[in-house]
């Protein structure tokens, strides 16, 4: 992929949703390094049918991927492929993205973004009309399970230009968020934009 | 809890709701002591709230609760409380429930009853329509996460009788499935029958 491809960006603390065609491949980059993208992956012809993580783990019997993995949809069917990772997949497939809820319980006293309706705002602008909202694959999020089953909202460990990239396996509609945390630190405390090509 | 409460039959293979008011306890057996059960429950007045493994390893911090913990749904509220819990929580929240799709690539060549089904057909019953099929808190799936985050379908470690009280936070509708699988030996091969309580 020696060629330019355009980049394409996630703005700080907002969504941006793309068509992709079945063999075309996303490079999603962590410009800025600190930065946790929220990434979620529909069937372009069935709103109804979208990348889980439920159904990934399933598939993987493991928590997360590893590069060259598949990842599935709720019909368990492959959607999205893992061809190169350069943060060894450093991901989450556990948490929910944030929401307003979330912001409230956190001690936000007036709206705060979150991943939630970036999801829907992103979806909706490229006129497409989510069922549900999928548990998201959160990339660069470190929040591995400790000992005793323990999560906890680290720091990242990304480094400015991680990037992986995905191979299409069905036409669909790519989702990503730039996640708006700025309570807990899995962003640094700094939410920043992001960036990803399609080729 | 001395006095007697009708015990209501979770049928092998098959699923079962019920109504539940906030402050009523639930009490699930699993009366064979190999039997993984699947476990749902809705805000009675808006299907579109749930209990949501997600949102409850947000909650959490962990991947799975202790007894004592709430269950909270995808709006981050408390639904379930676990009041007691005699298997020390060895349940399950990381794996879809089984469906169709799950039997037909374990090999099955005609249709397998699964707990994705029998979610739908048992809210059906009791007049329920629900927007989309939760993740299940897998009540007895011995599935943890091992070295290297490894999940396994192990065979059940839980013991003749073992038992799991909750206590309705909200109005709610529970749902439970008996576990059909028999391809994997999470439910010793050979699905059966639990029961549960309210009072």
């Amino acid at each position: 992929m020696s060629e330019q491809h355009e980049k394409i960006a996630i703005p700080a603390r907002h969504g941006k949703a793309a068509l992709i065609e079945r063999g075309q491949h996303v490079k999603v980059i962590n410009t800025h390094g600190t930065q946790v993208v929220d990434c979620w992956a529909l069937n372009a012809d069935n709103m109804g049918e979208f990348m889980s993580m439920e159904h990934c783990r399933v598939a993987w019997e493991r928590i997360g991927p590893s590069e060259g993995d598949i990842m599935v949809t709720n019909r368990r069917r492959p959607i999205l492929k893992i061809i190169e990772d350069s943060a060894s997949c450093v991901h989450d497939t556990l948490l929910a993205a944030c929401d307003r809820y979330r912001y409230e319980q956190l001690g936000c006293m007036e709206y705060h973004r979150n991943c939630a309706d970036n999801f829907w705002e992103a979806l909706v602008e490229i006129g497409m009309k989510p069922i549900e909202l999928p548990s998201p694959f959160n990339l660069w999020q470190n929040t591995p399970v400790e000992s005793g089953g323990v999560i906890k909202p680290n720091p990242p460990v990304a480094q400015r230009g991680d990037y992986i990239v995905f191979r299409a396996e069905m036409d669909l509609v790519i989702c990503f968020s730039a996640c708006p945390q700025d309570v807990t630190s899995i962003c640094a405390n700094k939410p920043r934009n992001a960036h990803f090509e399609i080729s």
